[in-house]
């Protein structure tokens, strides 16, 4: 016989959740919990707000337009990410949403993307289209905490302001066949995925230059920049992160 | 001024490869590289074919139904991955379809689809489909082998007749939060990834008592079985394989 698994929905919201707290649901709320999902009073679902861990939360009121949910009890405690950022030029639509959806999984603290010489300006980068998939991600996968997803900025931009204190992993093509190595600097860091076609001549000379920014290679191979992205993560959280 | 990538048209064929060796082309590859590429006679494309590297190669003759094409010099060796191979509960169409892509990318020598007592079927699993993408994977990433893709079978039935020498990094939902530890063991190799939903308490007992077979955790998050594809392969490329 198979066991099949029964998965609660996860919803996040921006609503603090605590034991009898009442959190009223949006329009699209509404329509996803009772419309797709088709939910109706009295069903429980889980909710996260990146804050409060997760909740388990029964349907108190169902409409079209709206409802109210009531927080039962907290079935998980908020887990945090390391304070690590994720830096990445945006490439094809799909492949981006795909990158945004890894970082979140692989626990990234934010989200940064940037314009880098060589990154793709085909499609523009929507903010608020990011951050849906950073919530679908932990959503789906159990996550408890939604990284933030920044604006689009420039990499020489977003690298002149940078914090001092916090270490930058970039992943440079050039140095493919290299030892994979990432210096034991404990602290804030930051994963830097270059766009396909790698960085620039001029940006690679800029963060050769910068005494926080630590060129690390993946492997003998090529890879696309959303598979260098799950890598990184992979190879930093191994050494520095909480996979240890 | 943006420097624009001009990256070579790659093609996979069965043909050999060599100097002054002439290469016909099937009606599909013709269509590719003279309808969709628009390519003609003069133009100069990659092949690979897993055993002979990567070799420039002009168009000879360009026809709807065929073509020939003429190998010049070769441009990169054969890059053989390790002894890997990579087993995987197909999942989703398109999710499937990313796994096989990450598997040639990573650098796997084998990619073994498995039908666990979790594994949806869904969708049929085509072996011819899976094989295309690892061809397009190698293709597009600058490979020079294309892993060979088997049938679907059973777990069970795989591991029935498992070669004694070859250890399995099986990733196990259960271990979430433990330390990731691969034992020091070198030689073949295979990774095994279960279906989102975890391997059945079955199949779970089985992998334990197989002394050739190790659980590793991939850290305290829980993560899509494609996620959970490329994090496995670096942890192991890393650990094991020819990453260092």
């Amino acid at each position: 016989m198979v066991r099949f698994m029964a998965s609660k929905v996860r919803l996040y919201v921006e609503h603090p959740l605590g034991e009898g707290q009442s959190v009223p649901l949006t329009r699209e709320q509404a329509h996803y919990l009772f419309g797709v999902m088709r939910l109706g009073e009295g069903d429980v679902i889980s909710l996260i707000n990146s804050r409060d861990g997760e909740w388990d939360a029964s349907v108190e009121k169902a409409g079209k337009k709206g409802g109210i949910l009531l927080c039962q009890a907290q079935t998980a405690p908020l887990q945090l990410p390391p304070d690590l950022w994720f830096l990445f030029a945006p490439i094809r639509k799909e492949r981006t949403a795909f990158i945004v959806e890894k970082a979140v999984e692989m626990g990234a603290a934010k989200v940064m993307p940037v314009q880098t010489d060589f990154t793709q300006s085909v499609n523009r980068v929507r903010q608020d289209k990011l951050q849906a998939h950073a919530v679908e991600a932990a959503e789906q996968c159990g996550g408890t905490f939604v990284p933030p997803v920044d604006d689009l900025a420039k990499l020489s931009a977003v690298l002149k302001d940078w914090p001092a204190d916090r270490q930058v992993m970039f992943c440079d093509e050039l140095l493919i066949g290299d030892p994979v190595a990432l210096p034991d600097l404990r602290g804030p860091w930051a994963i830097l995925i270059g766009p396909e076609g790698g960085f620039s001549p001029a940006e690679r000379e800029m963060l050769r230059g910068l005494p926080f920014a630590h060129p690390v290679s993946l492997g003998p191979r090529i890879l696309r920049a959303d598979t260098a992205a799950v890598a990184a993560l992979t190879v930093w959280q191994q050494a520095l992160g909480d996979w240890t």
